[in-house]
């Protein structure tokens, strides 16, 4: 039986005997009792156990190592004590497995550094279980978003052969033994041996095999992981991370809004409704404040804006910026972040200059702005970045030549403006970013099990 | 609006006007009328729209071409026709986009090979579009499985710098310039100037990393992306596939395999109930019998046998196997295939001699076998391969060490034996192989949207 089970019924439980199994948080007692706290990991709060001089081994119990595993066996009583309605009342436990007392995971706060150091243990301390419980139910969240609404979820390929959004942000990949390579007879990396017999890269998108898709079902989304090798040692990036990246048949710019505030709400409550005991925690422990910020975002509508007419805001703000704001120029971290605050809540920024977003952006008339919409929210900066499709075979291979990609490697993909293409858009949510979000953490490495960063690759 | 959502109630529509948009399947058409077989995706079935010579634009509309996106507005009315219940009486159609007649997907029977070449348009027969909506749907009946009972969806990472299941099978990853890679002093690639500052590889399984997590959280499953080198142009194998690989707590392998055929037959029932269509399509087309086969997953009780008793079976059956079966190997695909007809129906085979097992895999008492499993399915033979873990210290360690796989490197793997450690189980199982075993399909490269075996990786 799961702790969970039982704490979600567990007035039914009263005067009943149960066996449970899971591991012990604390073991604290006196001469004549003691008390340990139990979780088996499936529920964010510890039973409390309760064993007194009584069982026979009770020398033995009152000296089981905080870590080790056990099974216990016993009746659901009420408690006495404050901070718990119910405790289980001991008649035997079993250890299963013990923990010596050098075990680094002490009931005592860490730092989140020292956690990062043994990654492998840090799901048992009361933060990190409700971090990454509060990661499962958001990813769960998602699929039952989309899947309630028809999408398909579609699999884009990791390992691409197609150099399409730039090398300089892709792994290679290769089967070469990389002291032994063999080279052609120019002397260049012979890649017709390596298995694909080809040059191969992993993606850091699945956006444009997501359109193939989105071309047969209307409505897709991907949901898996993505690597790139920025050589960024901040808080927000990490070289392997969990990106979602819907694309949507006959939708424009605002249906693509609409649905990314959509997703964003049910997302949200979904996970306030699962998990109310993490979000109470995180408020308390985390980001003072954060079940407000949540729930405003499930009750306000978000605003929608220009990139001009938030420049203009900026530009009329009286404050001093590091960075001057500027038409036709990207807006900074310090910028998202006064838009945010002056709007206190979500804000769309729409309509980008077309010479800092993606070649796949559909031009818009003004021929200087592309039809692209950032997601910003208060606390975190953007969440979500989209767009409106070039759905014109002539406009799209046009900026592609201007921007330098070459069409052999994507005839598969302006092919699909050709065969029945229609106005469609998509964009893609960074998992982390949003569970930072959710959960007010705020450095990458602490939403993400095994993070992956320069110079840090390690379990 | 969706057509699916039109088809959901289709009868509540009658009389009433609807606007969709969506492709053009078919346009048949005589001098006063015709037909459009419309499909936007959502729904296997495709929905007839007549229109008729009472349109000022008929001429136009009968000549609109195959694969077109349009936007229609009509009435539903009850279908004259046989075929369909109900069809729609156009009163307007906009083409979105057209499409030229050397498109390559006409409404007639392509072959399979065909469609591997445009494997960016396949998506949109009627086949493919079934095939890859099961393959959504069963990824869905996997997370709401796993879900709700309980269980942690872990995201295992890809990018590994620990060698710990042998590199032969992992694809290497750099970010170097292979043509041009940085040099230690004695000639060797200096992986320190790599962006993880060490070698890395891409991993060939979640399991040992979804361990930990189970030692926090009891139960946990991975579903991703996993990659192999492995050389091999079967129907079977690809490079690039996903995987699911559940760990549970407090768990034998007794327990493990009720869990695999209570998972199994839970994604066969949503399966069938979601996807009615798309399974009559399969069994009339694909493969003969397989609704009949999956009703019987769904109500039989697995068998389940030991490797030893599986070899008896074997030996005294009366076949001329091409490979004899002895105590002691492994079985080869043949032999499947007689247990599972022998008793029509899945098989769990238990007990397998311990030298053509993996290291992690608890020795039994006999010491010679390891308490592993794996599920054999009529039809496609093994579906999952699972275990009891060592939980043992030292027999894991000796292992190891027997196996020449060196500790330094899995430290946090074994030491989840020194720190409250405890019996528990897991299994994989091969989403593709899933996905062929419902479908019917009988090659690998026809369930993954852009496969990636040897010598291809298009798109």
């Amino acid at each position: 039986m799961d702790v969970k089970d039982l704490f979600k019924e567990i007035k039914k439980f009263e005067g009943k005997d149960v066996t449970l199994e899971g591991w012990v948080r604390n073991n604290r007692n006196q001469s004549n009792f003691g008390f340990i706290d139990f979780n088996d990991g499936t529920y964010f709060q510890s039973l409390q156990l309760v064993y007194d001089k009584e069982l026979s081994d009770f020398d033995t119990i009152s000296k089981i190592h905080i870590g080790s595993a056990i099974r216990v066996k016993g009746k659901i009583i009420k408690s006495q004590g404050s901070g718990q309605t119910h405790e289980l009342k001991v008649s035997f436990i079993e250890l299963l497995g013990d923990c010596p007392e050098d075990y680094p995971i002490q009931p005592k706060r860490h730092t989140r550094e020292f956690l990062r150091e043994v990654a492998y243990l840090r799901p048992r301390t009361n933060l990190f279980n409700a971090v990454f419980r509060v990661r499962s139910v958001a990813a769960q969240a998602i699929h039952e978003y989309f899947q309630s609404n028809n999408y398909i979820y579609f699999h884009s390929p990791i390992i691409t052969a197609a150099d399409c959004e730039g090398s300089g942000q892709m792994f290679n990949v290769t089967t070469f033994d990389m002291n032994n390579l063999p080279l052609t007879e120019d002397k260049k990396v012979d890649y017709k041996k390596d298995l694909f017999g080809k040059q191969a890269y992993i993606t850091g998108s699945g956006q444009l095999h997501g359109e193939t898709y989105a071309m047969a079902y209307k409505k897709i989304y991907t949901f898996g992981p993505t690597m790139r090798t920025e050589k960024s040692n901040t808080k927000t990036h990490a070289n392997e991370f969990w990106m979602i990246e819907p694309e949507v048949a006959f939708c424009d710019l605002e249906g693509i809004m609409d649905i990314e505030e959509e997703m964003l709400k049910y997302i949200v409550k979904y996970v306030m409704d699962k998990c109310p005991l993490e979000i109470d925690f995180f408020d308390k422990f985390v980001e003072k404040g954060l079940k407000e910020k949540l729930n405003k975002v499930i009750t306000s509508s978000f605003v929608r804006i220009t990139h001009k007419e938030a420049i203009t805001l900026l530009k009329e703000a009286k404050v001093d910026f590091e960075f001057t704001p500027e038409y036709g120029q990207d807006i900074a971290k310090e910028h998202e972040k006064y838009i945010t605050e002056y709007y206190n809540g979500p804000v769309f920024i729409t309509n980008w200059p077309k010479d800092i977003k993606a070649f796949y952006m559909k031009l818009n008339d003004d021929n200087e702005t592309v039809a692209a919409v950032d997601l910003e929210v208060p606390g975190s900066g953007e969440l979500m970045g989209g767009s409106q499709r070039e759905d014109d075979y002539d406009k799209l291979v046009k900026r592609m030549k201007e921007m330098g990609i070459p069409e052999d490697n994507l005839k598969w993909y302006t092919n699909l403006r050709r065969f029945g293409g229609c106005y469609h858009s998509g964009f893609g949510l960074g998992f982390e970013r949003l569970i930072m979000y959710l959960t007010g953490i705020e450095n990458i490495r602490d939403v993400i099990p095994y993070p992956r960063t320069p110079n840090n690759c390690d379990y």
